[in-house]
């Protein structure tokens, strides 16, 4: 059995969970490799997004733009505040082209439904950012990496118009990177409301004003830590409305399988693949020897809390962003979204993934040598 | 949309991936606890497995199947050696009661389709033993730690005849487990063949008859190690046909999500929820500083060799057992099996696991403590 | 040989390092056992160290210093500022003996040669702080935890009578726990004075007026880190002179043997008996799977600056007080302090840290268990 | 104070401690680099060791035989298996000058007083081969690595003539790489006498004859594991007398600062200095969550036993060699030895082994990058 899920105007083929009705079971395993991308009919328009004041992405961005825009007669969406830096503005040849952008802001133009596809320029981090301008679905991205390779950025530029044409022509491998859907509920709102706007505002008007909640999509991972105090941070942990640990130290990671590479690798986690659909929790400087990190379903719904005897706040961030005070009373809770970002391969996801451990975090890179020695064989 | 799985006279019902058909697509991420048996008709015939030579299950043992044939007209299966333990056969009481058991012995007598459900009274050995004999489909297993809480075995003994009713009745929470299945091929049988009788033997007629195949189902995990060499093992891992590292340690242990508590947890692997479709890869002693344990989604398929340079050959053993010598040219090839490990739950997969974790592991036990502290409140 | 050291009236008796002058030579490896405390003559002055802002110790804090004061005829030093507490200066009852004692206030008051020994009343924490108000020569330590046993703090409170009479008496183990002697050099000191006025601060005359040091004695770690800021700390590393690495994370942890079971072994360190002379290095959430924590001579000397393309600043610590910033050209030196703390044991430096690895950080705590099993004895 | 400690013609020089006899008193703390070799007079002997069976050496072992015996005039003593070696002694050319070597036979021959230095050459086994030729006083070793970089061989061969003139011409930087004195005492020797005749037989005539004890100096570790079995072993940790732990695993190291960038850093502990004197306590394996490794002074008494419950037998060996079962009733202790390997430095103790940590364990090793990002200034 194979489903088809249709994405704009891409289609996403995936080989499904497969169940004999017989008298015994079995389990159809997806094979990761399975997921590929086509288009039903070809792709209109493109979101470019580009790391702003890097200078040496400047002319790799020109030449992009104007190659979808002549080349493939694509429509191309850009950033206002892009289009605004004085080293493109100021560029009279590239200006006439501009016109032909369709630009928006972040926070007040919603294009979530107008772009087919998404192109990155830059680091790890456009592809974050890429993923918090789409709160519900997001086009299919293609993310190139311009100085070495990242685990979110697996394209060269150097090709980059045989890479795009290729895409265009549809037929890619895809991996589906699960998202985490954070819900963050705060007592009293107005007097302490160091919240930005950014978010999907919530209100519940049954209750009290006071009590609203503010949304996030993430790709990597929600960080609860102690902040600026020097105080551990005492957090509560709790499963499907169960308590099952707290928390001391410096604070805690809950990470999709993406984020395990990010900032739990650096906590301690064991990596994990992002086609696995898990949550991976991992303490940050645990004041326990034994709180080795967890990886549980991805069906699971966990909420933090400051624990009762807390002595001071926790902060949460969202991908590195949004950072915010949790106060006692203050609740997060996360589940996996239903939106993933549909991430284009370079060759699959099996060979993209290592190729990035290698590369990225020197996996198992070592020197041969034999430091056990037999009797007779050695010395 | 919810998909029904039978087995035997039980049903398996579990909430199955959901895609909308529509211009955008979602997931339906599988809720942990949904996963619940019930019976179609009530059960005939339970398989009852003990630990052998510990006196102390004796009486438990005897009560146990006095139950199930007297007050559940349940038809028993135990294994005959069992019941030729002199303490057993030597009992004339419970003696005229054995007469109406079904016997069988392992390796010869098949009763993979005449067994409803297995009850398991011993360690988390007795499971991985019920796994064993059973290559293709499993019954649901009820298992009970006679001492301390395992992993594998969640039930207490002390209420046991309320806690079987209830499992005969049906509805209760059960988790599955998966399996590896693992394939070794090696070359040159005939000269080299250590490997004892119990696995299904696969002769591959179109080629040589010295190439031969053995196949296991593991529950825990297959170890390829040094065996008894004061040498590294060097060992090549391989996924989906790709060389992804050479293995220069003591060994490697390829895991199941169950077998992440076990070895592969003294190892350095983080701990994975049973739920969780994933492969973990976990060297042993890598001489390596870089080489963090892995995790992969089921679908993959994972080979071991030796690589080309070993000096030595390694070891290999499934779940602890059947250890035998790998030589160059052998081969390991894991999947996941088709054929999971239907475990039935103390409360539920969540709790349970969460409740292993703290007795088993003591996972973050710890006392509270303020390293940090701020200048005016503290010293 | 056995050398005698003396300190105020108490002789610290080491067996120390042994040579033969012969042709071939030994090590005489001391014994940690051997270090002991005894009086010349008896101690006359004592100062006592209570944690402020617990209630809890109050009333043990009276008793001891009425027992001191009238029963033992010592000359008590307390704190300004404790007596101030109005739980204190409101109890008229006490109000009486307290014009017994000799006050002095952090900062301003030197008692450094007019104390003979200490006593602590509380965490940890009480033992840094003393530590903090010797920059040279620290009188013996004795120290009662009053809730839970800490890895400073080895005396129980409720014989605390016999136990005082005990140390008066001599012939005490001790264990000399080194401190690390750090000195900030800041650029343009004036512009961003963020460093209180508590430390020795030297100016060199021969350079211009804005460079100026502040020293600290350190009894646990050095911590630095990249404080509120979401980038990473980019920070060089550098040993006797040379760059050995360049930190790239959360931070990095200098500490003595006595830090490594606090804020270090959080980060992963491994635990460092107080007796051993050196000093670990252990990073905090490295963005490399394989920096590793090391461990290198006592004798050593370390700096530490920020990267010369760090983008943020780092902050520094000094058993978690004193936080300050530290910007480009800024550096921190580290070497042993010539000044150890003398803290006085309940057993003897052996059985004193072991005693603290169980009961503070659960060390080994485990379950027995058997995850291997044989193929014939076991299932 | 310097104190100068001789060696047959060298001269190792050393800061020690220093204690002011004062009122107060202060650590001396010792520079690591201040260890150096010098000869009284000019050294008249030089062992050579060369790794057996490995073609590759055979001409630099030539190269270097002629130019210690005719260039410099040194007795050459080599062992005789190595000139048996038919591609030495079929070489005709080469076969003159072995006459003038002096030759010995392992276990036979006591050279123990007549080499005034010794030259290895091949990987790090060689040098702990050297180390088991002496038990007690070691001559000064300089170590050629022909391969790649080992953490005890720090010389390149290219410029041998050059680095050995400079090395008789003396003044060259050491370190003085500590020993573990392993003492292993057997009930009933003559029933298992599984031991080969190599380490020092030390009968006690007092006792039973059935209790004897073997010795061993060991320059990287002791390991006790379970051997071919596949129950994890049950070993008690003893220190100075007592119980400290009880290690369940696949068993326990005891290492040298020297071992711990051998079998101890793939267990998973720190790195330690070879000038830290220290003993260093791995578990390999522990089926504990909580079982971090420890760091205990030089000089304290381990011992090590079966653990009374244990189910099966432990097996121990020594630097990787004279493996050896440990039954019931048998012990293993361990003190830091009296007489060290005095290891010639390529350059100084602090930026060889940084150097080694870098190339034999890529110690650090990462790329360059931001995980976390603030807000304005990433994406």
């Amino acid at each position: 059995m194979c489903t088809t899920m249709k994405f704009n105007q891409c289609v996403l083929q995936e080989s499904a969970v497969k169940h004999d009705e017989n008298k015994v079971w079995k389990w159809h395993i997806q094979d990761p490799a399975s997921q590929r991308l086509t288009w039903n009919k070809p792709p209109k328009s493109v979101l470019v997004i580009k790391k702003i004041r890097d200078a040496s992405l400047l002319e790799p961005f020109k030449e992009l733009c104007i190659f979808l825009t002549e080349m493939k007669n694509l429509i191309v969406y850009v950033e206002k505040k892009v289009l605004e830096d004085p080293a493109i503005s100021g560029d009279e040849n590239f200006g006439a082209i501009t016109k032909k952008f369709c630009t928006f802001r972040e926070d007040l133009d919603d294009i979530s439904n107008r772009v087919d596809f998404i192109i990155c320029l830059g680091g790890d981090g456009t592809l974050l950012y890429a993923s918090s301008l789409f709160q519900e679905s997001v086009p299919p991205v293609m993310a190139f990496h311009l100085g070495s390779l990242g685990f979110l950025t697996p394209f060269k530029f150097d090709t980059y118009q045989s890479q795009v044409t290729q895409i265009i022509e549809g037929n890619a491998a895809i991996v589906l990177r699960s998202r985490l859907k954070v819900r963050v509920l705060k007592e009293n709102w107005d007097k302490k409301a160091r919240v930005d706007e950014k978010g999907i505002i919530l209100t519940n008007g049954d209750i009290e004003s006071s009590r609203k909640a503010v949304q996030y999509q993430v790709l990597n991972e929600v960080v609860v830590d102690r902040g600026p105090s020097s105080y551990l941070s005492n957090v509560d942990l709790f499963l499907d409305g169960h308590l099952i640990t707290t928390v001391q130290g410096d604070g805690v990671i809950v990470s999709t399988p993406t984020g395990s590479t990010a900032y739990a690798v650096a906590a301690g986690a064991s990596m994990i693949h992002p086609n696995v659909p898990a949550i991976m929790i991992t303490p940050i400087c645990p004041h326990s020897l034994s709180f080795r990190p967890i990886v549980v379903p991805a069906g699971v719904e966990l909420k933090i809390m400051l624990s009762r005897g807390a002595r001071n706040t926790a902060w949460v961030s969202f991908d590195g962003r949004k950072r915010q005070e949790i106060c006692h009373g203050d609740s997060i809770t996360i589940t996996t979204s239903c939106f993933p970002v549909p991430s284009i391969c370079f060759r699959d996801p099996v060979n993209d993934w290592f190729e990035s451990l290698a590369q990225c975090l020197h996996w198992n890179v070592r020197k041969k040598q034999n430091y056990l020695s037999s009797e007779d064989e050695e010395f």
